[in-house]
Parts: structure tokens; C-alpha cells; sequence
């Protein structure tokens, strides 16, 4: 009761001095269920500052998932119990005390889904360099460019332990104003050199990745094209995407010397229907497509949108391509087409690839595609991975109901644990099957986390798509074949209503629906093992797209 | 697709005709997500009627807590992953499918903790007796009647197949009135005249349980009867428990005869307070204990409560007792007392024990109790076990908001499976130490469910307390110790936000804090283990006791 009732005035005064955060002592033992009500009525009537909890970098390996692992010491199991019994809340984070050794690879990248603010590093965590510097093991290294990639503050601590070899000073006194004026050299300087000496080593970030900067971890509501006419700024912005359009030119190269062979290039006119034109840019690369490999085209450019009709209208005349191009203003469900397209290409893809109704779209262009027609995208498939978003949780649950709980978001994600390998959902092939199959799907999957990550907890699902324009040229967002420099897209995020913790070893059931309403379509989703959850969004209550 | 629009037009149908309940068939195989997304979608546009899933009374008996216990079947674990699917929906019940084994005991009770409202018994499921009647194993017998209890309907199913002896029809047909009017009797008669036979063999409800039916499973928010003072009809019905009385009065017998030896009794004037003397009872109760011993009593009855004063003035004059009982109209922590009691008698007990803050009063009152003196209770402990209780659970999350899931309440449980014995919680002793300890409290609790139970849901912990009065004369609400037929007081609930899955073999560890306001007095309480649940009701944010 002394420990709470000083805890309490430390914390008063700390809160009266503004200070943005505290830091608050490592937990003893496994049970911390005191430590944490008590923190837990400080957090509830707490100003803005954060109290950090201290937490040692530490588990115990052990590859083994017979029931004895439950024993093992795993410093996130103490985090994730702390957390909870504070309802996750969002003042409360995180300073890592890093230690010499560190815990396997998997194990480490659960910290990123976490908030983690701080990484303590004790002086006896140093190496020493053949010149007698501190320096640090490379996977220290590399787990300090980890920090720095998600602004975790670096903080030395302890004694200096490495007594460095004479003249030392003099060298590193370049970097350091005060020691010129006479003033004592801090003794920690020589480690703070090293750490700042691998913040100057990184890789500058690549120009896409800064301009994604200020996206990172943000919760956008998915488009919704087909309901809504996109504005000119959102066209604008999706023009720009180079190499979206360079794969779209390629599959169409492809595409005309299988249906046209060379010989007869000069005789046979390719219909192209672009549905869905927008301001024109597949157009243009259809057309490219066509002068690179000589084919001869006729365009239909199909487009709902009677805005962006008008601009399609001028870079037609602006390019003096009257000839070639008919613009159609129609919305490629009801448009009643003059003749047949040999090969129809669009590109309504969502994040998730269905999710901005692609396949109800292209099966109502369908009917005027030849019976041996080609669609590019010929097919598309959308992939889901488990992750650990504490930060996205939090920020869900800040609207306090359901409904942002049941929505998914496009989201660029970063402070995230990617906890098991994609593994595919759904997948829809143009055209379509010749009795129009239905576009409702079921998929029940099975994750596996790799069982030297420990346990984990499951905020959500982490959503992309690839798709096949035309044979082998492909385009999309899942990470391990994703298309580079390709900026259109963010992942999408499935958020659950609770968080799901699984023990390690154990898997994660989870099951997912596409379902159709006369008017709209949406996704279900729910967990049933290691514990059942509810089905998230039944009817599309809370988030649908409108047909 | 084609099931799941025939169930929906199947539903719409007896919907339209406005049943009650509609028994949906039993889920196969182990997964359900299909199926149950389908009912939960059907269950969000229901009008008032109910769906029955019907699911087979079944558990594959093992003891063992190895990991292949968990691919055994139980039909709980399946209906838990159906309802927590379908949100713990209130609409959505169950029809047990009673087969001819039945499963564990403990195994069994975890149904009565669940929405169950009928029972339905194959013919097979009977067996024959001497008579050539169909009749119930022992077990089976036991378990309609609980179902009788709950109020769950008996439904037989299945072919006649007890062929049964000659004139058997004649002897049967004194109860069924259609059969003397020449009309076929209906194959299945004899099953239900067993069933109608088990009904009336059962024991009529004691007169108590009779009057507490309305109030079963019916949440009530505690009193607080320091704060606010009680309204007459709530002492009536507290002064019927006559039971509660003569423990009292038995206690201060004791207590007289420890203080005052016989040989002493016609000189020694024992001093006796009644703390929180409402309109008299334990004024009465200890006159009568000194007139059972023959020891001369000076009786001091104060009451806060100016409005029950002037019915205990009343009661002294109407009784004669004026040389002997001072009335004292004034909260007892506040009383200057003329002299100090040997004996101090109080009744201020909820359903937790210490939740009326009885702690707080008595160490108010303690400044007059000689140093050697009596407190009756001189003690009470506080208990609590985990318990399944889905219609306590839907009837919090009606209110849908967090303060309701942080409230403790009063509630007569019935349709509640207790999943493990009690465990003590907090013990308060009187008087208190010379140093005038503390009252708040802190206790962590391990529960094992047995492990034949299997899989349970623990909704929340219901309460109870016992109370020595002095020595061995207790009086308490805790099951396996509570004092027959005494009435003042029903359990109290204590809600979790989220229901626990516990595994088979699996314990539960949870946390209680008794915290104590300058203005207020609380309970925090929260588990660890499985999983982290928030600490509810922290800084007694929904749910407290004034001071």
C-alpha cells in the first residue's frame, strides 16, 4: 500500500510538470495483476501524459509445444497481461530493456505491432570493435534499424564498461561541441556516437515510401467507385501509378500477338473495350500496346462516369485519336454494345481485389465479349495474414461501437506484426463460367504461427490481392510477390471486436464470406478456434458495398 | 445456396404464422460457421420468435488432460461455437437431444447454466420395466426432473417401440380421456404418461422457494442501505426471516454466558449495543437471549435511520421495555457513547458480507467496545465460484454499455451452472486489530473445473458470505454451509465483460480488490488466466458503496 500510494504521487507530480511520459518500473514475476489495477486507476484519470512500461527484451527459446512451455519465460506474455487488464489502453506503452542476447527473429517482430516507444540499451550489451570502440552484434544492429524505422527512441543506460584506447577522445571530439570548450566528455558519448553512427548508415527511404510517410498506420474508408463518381484529384493521384500502367501496356501486348499473329497483323482490327476508362489512361495503353507490336485496334472507352467523360473526351481530340477511340458514357452493366470486344480490359480492383465489385461489373460487360474473348485481368485473388495492430485497435475502438469494428479499412500499415504467411480467399476468373456463376464465396483457413514466435495477439486481418492481367504478367499488393514501385494501393484491414489471443503453438481458425444482396455486397467474418468469436458485419449491418 | 434459401423461406414462413419457436436441425460435423452465419443472419431481422438448435446430449467421457482430449466430442463445445458465432443472441435456444448413455454429472450441469427449453427424448432412450411399461434409467430420471426445474418441456420422439402387455390400454386409460370415447390412443401415450409420472412423484417446492420463483435469475441492483435509508416494507420483509434471529439470539446466549458466569448472573449488568437497530429485531433477539441465560442486560439500540426510530419507540413502549432499552437515534460512527458495551450486535451483512460496508461501520463503532469486549458477528468471509449463466450475461448486455458489465448485483440464481466449489475471498474480524487495519483487500483465486466437466463459459462469479457470529453459531448464503431456510439474502453476481472459454483441464485465475475512497468503497475485479480480461470497474467507476 506504501509502493501504490508513492506510485501515485510520482506519477501527480510527473502529470503536474507536463511531462510527456514516465517511465514505470518492470513488473516482478509473472503476476502483475496488482502492479496493473493500480496503474490502470492512474491511466483512467490521467492528463496526456504516456506511462511507459519498462519490459526486458527477453524468451526463452524453446521449440517444443508440449504443455511445459507454459513455463517458459516469454517478456510479451507479461506485456500483452498487463495491457489487457488496463483495457489496452492507449496511454499506456512501451520501453524495451535490450539485452545481449536476443530472442529468434519471429519472436522480435511481434514488438512491432506494439507500442513501443523506447529501447533501453545497457552499456553491457556492447561489443567491442577491433579498435577497442562499443559497437553491437548485427542482430542488434538490425533490430536497431527496426526501432529507428518505427520512431522508437534509443536510450543508453549503465556504466561505461569499454575503457577506449588512448586518443580516442580527441578522434570523436569532432562530433562534439562541448568537449572543445574544456567541458567533461560524457562518459555514455562513445555508444551514443555508435548508435548515431547506424542512424547515418541507413538506407535513405525510397521517394514512394516518404511520400507514404504521413499515411502510415492511417484508417481510410475504402472507395466505393461504383456508387460514388470519383473526383478528379483521385483520378490525378491513380494516373500517376507508372508501373500499374506499364503491366496493364505488357498484358495487352500479349494479349494482341496471341490473338493477331504476326502475319496477319495488317489485316485484322482488334476490338479493345476499356470499361471503366476513367480519364483514359488504359486507353493509352492499349494503344501503345498497339503500335508496339503493330497491331491494328479499334476502342471502345465505356465510362459511368459522366464527369470524367468530359476529360476522356478531350485528351481523345487533344491526341487525335477520334479515329480509333469511340468514348461510350454508359455504365458497362446496361450499355448495349454494337458489336463484340475481342479483349475487354479493366482494372476495378480493390485492395482486397473484389472489394469494389469487380466481378459484378465484369459480368455484366460480359455480354459482349466474344465467346474467346480475353479479359484482362483475367483473374484476381485476395490473400489475408493474421497481424498484431494494437495501434489500429486502438483507434477502432476510439468511435466506442460496433459498427468501425465490423468495417474494413484501407490502411498503409507499418506498426504492425505480420504473424503467419498469406494464405489465399477468393478468386474470381473472367469471363466468368458460361452459367454466370455466383460471385458469393466461402473460404475457412487455418493459420499457423510459427512456433518460435511465442504467443500472440490478433487485432485483426491484414488484406491484399494479386492479380493476372494476361498469362505470366501479373500485378498486385501481397507482399511476397508484390508488384515494386507500385503505389495505387494500400493493404486492407479486417479488425475484430476483440482481440484474439493465441497461445503458442496453437492455430487460428478463421472464416470468411463474400455475400450478395440484391443491392449491395459485403464481407462476414469471424474466428472459431482457438476461441470462438461473432461473426463480424451479419447483412452487412455495418459496412457493405453498394451495387 | 439452396439450403440456406430454403431455410430462410422456411423460417419467414413460421414466422408469418407467428410461432414461438422454430427447432433447427443439429449442426454436422464439428465445423458450423457455415451454418451459424446463415442462422445469425436470419436471427438480426427475427420478429419475437425463438429458434431451438437441436443438439445431441453427448460427451465422450476421458479424463485425461492430454492434448488429444481435445479432438473428443462435445456437444457443448459445438453449441458454445454455434451461439458465440451467433453473438450470445438472446433468441436463439437449444433443444437437448437426451440419448440413452448420458455423460458425466458435472458434465451434465454445465446445460443449466445455458438457454435450454426442451428435451427431447427418443423411445429408444427408455428402458422397460418389470411390467412390461417403458421407463427411465435412474440417471435419466434425475436429470428430467432438473429439467422439470427449469422449466424445460419434455418432448418424446421416436416409434413405439415397447410392446406393451395386455390390458395395459384399459389400466392407462383412467388418464386419457379420448380413449374412452372409442378414439385411437396415441402410440407414444405410455412414454408420456412415465414422463407425466416422474412430474407428479417430484417433491413439492418448499413454501420459501415458492415465494422467491419471481425473483429467479431476476438481476437487482444491491442496497445501500448506509447511504440511503431503508423504506419500512424492505425491514418487514428482512424481520419475517425468523431463522436469522434465533441465530442471532443463540450466538448472544453464548456470549452472555461466556461474560457472566452463573453464579454472577443477578449481579452482573452485562452492557449490550445494537448497531444498526432498524425497527428491532436484534433488540428483541437479545432480550430474549438474556431472559433464555437469566442475565441482566442495559441495552443501548442505535439506528441512523430517524425514520425507523420512531417505530422502535414505539415497539420499546408497546413492549414495556423503557428501564432497559435506550434508544439512540445516530449513526454509530459518530455516537458519543456514555459508557462502553460488552457485547456489540450488529446486522449489516449483504449477500458479499462486507458490500453493506459492515467493515466500516464497526470499526466506527469499535471506540465503544471495551478493550475485552464482544462483537457479534465477530467475523464473515466473503466467497465466490465461476459460473455459467447465459441468461444473466444477455440480460447485462441488454444495456448495452460497460457499466452494467462493472455492476455487481443481487440476483436468486437458478439457471446457472457452478462450475467449481467456492473459494474464501476477503475475512473481515471484529473488533479489529489494535492498530486498526486496513479494509481493503486484495485476493488472487485459481479455480479447476473438474475435468469431466469439459469445455465451460464462465459468464461472471456468483457471491456469497458466512458469518460467525460467535463461536460456532454462524449464519450465511455460502452453498455447501448456508443456514437453512433463511431468506434475507440471495446471491450476488459479479459480471465478466467478456465471457471465458476455459479448456477442458484448463484453470481459471482471477483477481478481487476491495478498494476503499475517501467518499466510497468498491470492488475491482478482473481475470488473468486463460486469457487477460480488462479489470473491471476500475476507480469504482459504475459500481460503489457510499460512505
Amino acid at each position: 500500500m506504501d509502493s501504490e500510494t508513492t506510485l501515485k504521487q510520482e506519477i501527480a507530480w510527473a502529470s503536474h510538470l507536463s511531462l510527456q511520459a514516465c517511465l514505470l518500473p518492470t513488473p516482478k514475476g509473472t503476476s502483475c495483476a496488482n502492479y496493473a489495477r493500480c496503474v490502470n486507476q492512474i491511466l483512467q484519470g490521467l492528463n496526456n501524459m504516456q506511462l511507459w512500461l519498462r519490459i526486458p527484451l527477453l524468451k526463452t527459446d524453446d521449440d517444443s509445444t508440449d504443455l511445459d512451455s507454459n513455463n517458459l519465460v516469454d517478456s510479451w506474455e507479461l506485456w500483452n497481461s498487463f495491457r489487457m487488464l488496463c483495457e489496452h489502453h492507449s496511454q499506456l506503452s512501451i520501453a524495451l530493456d535490450v539485452l545481449s542476447s536476443l530472442p529468434s527473429a519471429n519472436s522480435l517482430g511481434r514488438w512491432f505491432g506494439e507500442s513501443v516507444r523506447a529501447a533501453i540499451i545497457n552499456t553491457d550489451s556492447f561489443l567491442t570493435n577491433a579498435r577497442g570502440y562499443p559497437c553491437l552484434s548485427k542482430r542488434h544492429q538490425k533490430l536497431i534499424t527496426g526501432f529507428f524505422n518505427h520512431a522508437i527512441q534509443i536510450v543508453i543506460s549503465g556504466k561505461q564498461v569499454h575503457s577506449l584506447p588512448k586518443g580516442s577522445t580527441d578522434l570523436a571530439s569532432n562530433h562534439n561541441d562541448s568537449s572543445s570548450d574544456g567541458v567533461q566528455r560524457h562518459p555514455l558519448r562513445p555508444y551514443l556516437d555508435y548508435v548515431g553512427y547506424l542512424y547515418q548508415k541507413m538506407d535513405p527511404l525510397p521517394e514512394q515510401e516518404r511520400f507514404e510517410l504521413g499515411y502510415r498506420d492511417f484508417l481510410q474508408s475504402p472507395l466505393q467507385p461504383l456508387m460514388d463518381n470519383l473526383e478528379a484529384q483521385t483520378y490525378e493521384t491513380f494516373e500517376k501509378d507508372a508501373v500499374k500502367y506499364i503491366q496493364y501496356q505488357r498484358a495487352v501486348c500479349k494479349a494482341l500477338q496471341d490473338r493477331v499473329p504476326d502475319e496477319k497483323a495488317s489485316m485484322i482490327t482488334t476490338v479493345l473495350m476499356v470499361v471503366g476508362a476513367g480519364r483514359g489512361p488504359l486507353v493509352r495503353a492499349s494503344l501503345q500496346a498497339a503500335e508496339e507490336t503493330g497491331r491494328k485496334l479499334k476502342v471502345f472507352a465505356v465510362e459511368k462516369n459522366p464527369n470524367a467523360v468530359v476529360t476522356l473526351h478531350s485528351l481523345v481530340k487533344l491526341e487525335g485519336w477520334e479515329s480509333i477511340v469511340t468514348i461510350v458514357s454508359c455504365d458497362m452493366r446496361h450499355w448495349d454494345a454494337p458489336e463484340k470486344a475481342d479483349i475487354l480490359v479493366s482494372e476495378l480492383l480493390g485492395s482486397f481485389g473484389d472489394n469494389e465489385l469487380s466481378p459484378e461489373c465484369l459480368d455484366g460487360a460480359q455480354r459482349f465479349l466474344k465467346d474467346d474473348g480475353i479479359s484482362i485481368p483475367s483473374s484476381y485473388t485476395s490473400f489475408i495474414q493474421p497481424v498484431t495492430a494494437s495501434k489500429l485497435y486502438n483507434d477502432v475502438k476510439l468511435h466506442k461501437d460496433v459498427v468501425h469494428f465490423e468495417t474494413a479499412y484501407v490502411v498503409k500499415l507499418h506498426n504492425v506484426a505480420r504473424l503467419a504467411p498469406t494464405q489465399p480467399v477468393f478468386t474470381f476468373t473472367h469471363p466468368n463460367q458460361p452459367t454466370m456463376k455466383s460471385n458469393q464465396r466461402y473460404k475457412k483457413l487455418q493459420f499457423e504461427i510459427p512456433s518460435d514466435t511465442g504467443s500472440a495477439m490478433v487485432h485483426g486481418f491484414a488484406g491484399y490481392f494479386d492479380a493476372t492481367l494476361y498469362k505470366d504478367v501479373h500485378l498486385g499488393i501481397e507482399p511476397s510477390t508484390a508488384t515494386p514501385n507500385m503505389f495505387s494501393w494500400f493493404a486492407i484491414f479486417f479488425p475484430l471486436r476483440t482481440p484474439v489471443f493465441v497461445h503458442a503453438g496453437s492455430s487460428l481458425e478463421v472464416h470468411f464470406w463474400r455475400c450478395c444482396g440484391p443491392s449491395k455486397v459485403w464481407y462476414e467474418w469471424g474466428v472459431t478456434s482457438p476461441c470462438p468469436s461473432p461473426i463480424h458485419n451479419s447483412n452487412g449491418r455495418s459496412y457493405w458495398v453498394g451495387l
